[in-house]
């Protein structure tokens, strides 16, 4: 389906025609609660990612406008989240910057930067990238990523300083200051993390236990963290908290974001660009399998490219409205779409919820302690920390572990960017490795039969002056030289071997160095005497392989089937087939 | 076959117990030829490697003796190679040293790092990383340094200065040192340049023409630069040309190599690493193609694990003598061949030739002009430069083509190191591109057999609720995400489809990623009432799902062969095929 380009870049234009009020009644009830959910995570991610409160409100009013109008997911609630602001804290932990107002621009300067490679990657189609983050590297990363951001949140439970990017730093830190610790505020964070667990675990069987629908205790169990902030801000200014070393997040600017101008500072933009690209391939990795899953749901689909686009907007929008790194998120998005959304309308109408509390509650906001935020976080991001991909990989295949340790390890011992590249490292050179060295079977037909099957697993024929071999795997430069060192082992010591047949079933390509390889080997079993024929070569590796000289050269046949093969070179009548076990 | 270690690490156990006086005689001769080519490569390539020409004499006695014990080719000349020297001469020039002690020191640490390397890839069998080099990438890589050589070789047959390690700066620099040209030096070096280039084209036909026998027409001619070292000293002495402004080699310290323990600098052993890993492999994957398809043509084999031990071995023997890192050569090697030689002793018999050398005509070198030596070094170099292997890519393969290309520019515009790691990096990305996004054959029964072919391409019969898809390509990461947008797409838009089919015949593996989508893909089809069943699926592939739930979980089934899945699934007897073209 080819798409005008208006309609490719602005799918707004394709639902907003078929827009009803019945949409706007759906989408506008979803909205209230992903507004309610959202008003407390905004916050608390922002002071998860080293910034202000504010900067966290001002990521979740332009940006969801921009994917609303950009993006192609009906139910995908795009704004902060945690994985993407643990890393914005890495990134901008780097440069080693004090100065708020820098760390402020910074963050900005990010947001930027990852929309404009977000908008790149959409229009030149690059969001295949992301297929090389592979599930286990991402499990392993999200598992990793929550520990570190739970472990980052103990400073503000226990109201001490603590510094660091990876666990030891963050441990060691908290450990030095643990003498520091504030009771008030430990009472708080604690007996707020306490109340969330239950309210995520219990309250839901509780409210239907009273009387209430499913769907509607649902809804109310959500709204657990505004219960939390509302309770916890009241007693903290019914006490006077402010004056009892408990932090506070304290004075909140009122009013919508300002709009700004984005910085070009280039030393600043090329200390950003590595983390920018991580943020930008983890966010849109993480948001498109979560709009996915939703879309499939309702049969709909997504354009991941167009994806690359809606988010890029939505960050270049955060840039300019003062607020830093957004994606779709999970958690909310799975309410967004189970609370009713329809169209990415509903986002809209969370961005004038937003701004709305940006307007009128801020004030509010000043007596809510740091505690009770953090106790958010951390009942959110546990929820992601899940070992099971460990034994899973284990069971299923070593080299998936192998990526999923090293990608655990390397983010909880060195960082969420070493942690993430590590794993992604190690997933291709496993992979490299492992089509280095393909399966290479050597097969004999089957009796009364058509079929070849592997000599090792079955009980086939054989005749002493044929050998076939069927290479499981795509003939190219990393094992052209291995299947040359594997048939003239196989022939050198075999002075009965006459033929060699490659049977290429399994073989989707050969390239230039594989080719030259056939080459190579065709001269040297000439050499000893030995013909080299192949059989069963696809289509597309035929046309191409006409192409060439080798054809000609080789000193044997193509066959279409292996059948032809062991027919024309196979045994005379009187030469009995070798029966091998 | 299981060789006992020490068999495995002492090649020369195994051919040495079987030595005869005719094989000693055989590999004397074959040693006497080699001498006779390798004292002018040997003192011209340390001066390519911006090194004394001693170093280029020290290089080719203890080197050769431990290849003769640990290696396995029975023809492989080892010694200073052009390639190698020019990748020395990178290396050092990286470190920006001025004293000439400094840089011989480094080009005996960087011989010692190399031989750790290869060692250690012996021990640890890590051969197969030179996989990762293409046959492209190696062709644009040696023709590009060739023409870098030749260009760097200038400056001796201008009798001029210049410097600089990429075309640019080597071309700048020759240009801006132009008027300074001995006239005397140019003489020589054209002379000398425009003998080699006869003796190399029209002295075998002329001597051939006069009554000898082809082979000994062809050992005189490989002894050309040897006449044009004699008689362009001979001159030099007889014209006083140490007075006329001609650069000669000057004085050499006779006598046989300084035994010295290696330097354990680390800064330098860190600054110097990244060349010695290129050096290695650049040097092995030289050697071990020269080695192989020499030990073909008579039937032997070379073990390439073993050939990193005799490298490795080598290099080290180099580091402790004040020589530089050597590899096999590829004409001297062929030389060495047709000579006749037997085992790796001719390789030893050659150290003693060049000790003599070193012990007795040191003297002589005095007069004899580096033009001399530079123009050895361009007739040598000039062969190997071939660009038909840009045209041959761009014919069978763009990927290919778009390696060797980034190959040739980066090393002629940026220098060796970065010219090749850029022509591996692209390969391997070009690579993974491809498998990211396979190719993916939506195909159908061909009337009245059980094959199934693509529909695009072949007259096949479908069924309107029956979507069979053949994946030309394993399962893993970067193309898992792929395949589930795929199905998606096919599916979304067609209400009447109820069964998707995977046919696995070119499916060799499944790893966790592809696994995860796949039961992504059961779960969206599901719940798009649509079945998944997968047809032809591999033994070793199936072992492993059976490890998991997956294959419980799947709406479908498993069918052995496609035409099963079809009969199983397809019409009704009432229902038609629909014809697809």
């Amino acid at each position: 389906m080819r798409l005008s380009p208006y309609r490719r870049y602005l799918p707004i234009l394709d639902w907003g025609s078929r827009y009803t009020t019945e949409m706007a009644t759906n989408d506008a009830v979803a909205a209230v609660i992903v507004t309610i959910m959202l008003i407390p995570q905004s916050l608390a991610y922002a002071l998860l990612a080293g910034l202000p409160a504010e900067m966290g409100l001002y990521a979740s009013i332009l940006p969801l406008v921009a994917y609303a109008i950009f993006g192609t997911s009906r139910a995908l609630a795009v704004g902060p989240v945690a994985v993407v602001s643990l890393m914005t804290a890495a990134a901008i932990g780097n440069l080693g910057l004090t100065d708020p107002a820098q760390i402020a621009a910074a963050a900005i300067t990010l947001a930027f930067l990852s929309g404009l490679i977000l908008l790149a990657m959409g229009v030149f189609r690059l969001g295949f990238l992301a297929n090389f983050l592979s599930h286990p590297v991402i499990a392993g990363f999200i598992t990793a990523s929550g520990i570190l951001i739970a472990t980052s949140q103990l400073k503000h439970i226990l109201g001490v300083e603590a510094h660091g990017h990876t666990l030891i730093e963050l441990g060691a830190s908290l450990w030095a200051h643990l003498s520091d610790t504030n009771s008030t505020t430990f009472v708080i964070g604690t007996a707020a993390t306490g109340f969330l667990f239950w309210v995520r675990k219990g309250l839901k069987p509780l409210l239907i236990d009273l009387g209430l629908a499913s769907r509607l205790a649902d809804i109310l169990a959500k709204a657990g963290p505004v219960a939390a902030v509302a309770v916890t801000t009241l007693a903290a200014y019914a006490a006077g908290l402010d004056t009892r070393g408990v932090a506070l997040v304290g004075d909140v600017p009122h009013g919508l974001p300002p709009l700004i101008a984005p910085s070009f500072d280039l030393d600043l933009w090329s200390s950003l660009l590595g983390s920018a690209l991580l943020i930008s391939i983890i966010g849109f990795v993480e948001s498109v399998s979560v709009a996915q899953t939703l879309a499939a749901k309702k049969r709909q689909r997504i354009v991941p490219d167009q994806e690359l686009i809606g988010l890029g907007a939505s960050n270049v929008a955060a840039a300019v409205s003062g607020g830093y790194p957004v994606t779709g998120g999970f958690a909310r998005s799975v309410v967004n779409f189970d609370a009713g959304a329809e169209t990415p309308a509903a986002g809209a109408f969370t961005a004038i919820g937003i701004a709305l509390a940006a307007l009128l509650l801020t004030p509010l906001l000043y007596f809510l302690p740091k505690a009770t935020l953090a106790a958010t976080i951390i009942v959110a991001v546990l929820s992601l920390v899940d070992f099971s991909i460990l034994k899973r990989t284990w069971t299923y295949s070593k080299a998936d572990f192998a990526a999923v340790a090293a990608t655990i390890l390397g983010t909880l011992g060195l960082g969420v960017e070493i942690g993430v590249s590590t794993g992604v490292a190690v997933s291709i050179l496993l992979y490299l490795y492992k089509t280095s060295r393909p399966h290479i079977a050597e097969v004999g037909v089957i009796p009364g039969t058509e079929h070849f099957r592997n000599i090792l697993r079955h009980e086939v024929q054989t005749h002493p002056a044929l050998v076939t071999l069927r290479v499981d795997e795509s003939l190219y430069f990393a094992n052209a030289r291995y299947l040359e060192d594997y048939i003239t082992d196989r022939v050198v010591g075999c002075p009965s071997v006459k033929h060699v047949v490659l049977q290429c079933t399994a073989v989707n390509e050969i390239d230039m160095s594989a080719l030259e390889s056939l080459e190579a080997i065709n001269h040297r079993l000439d050499g000893m005497g030995v013909k080299l024929h192949l059989s069963e070569v696809k289509g597309p590796v035929m046309d191409r392989l006409q192409c060439t000289q080798f054809l000609d050269e080789m000193s044997g046949q193509v066959f279409l089937s292996q059948y032809e093969a062991m027919r024309a070179l196979g045994p005379a009548d009187d030469t009995p087939l070798r029966a091998a076990g």
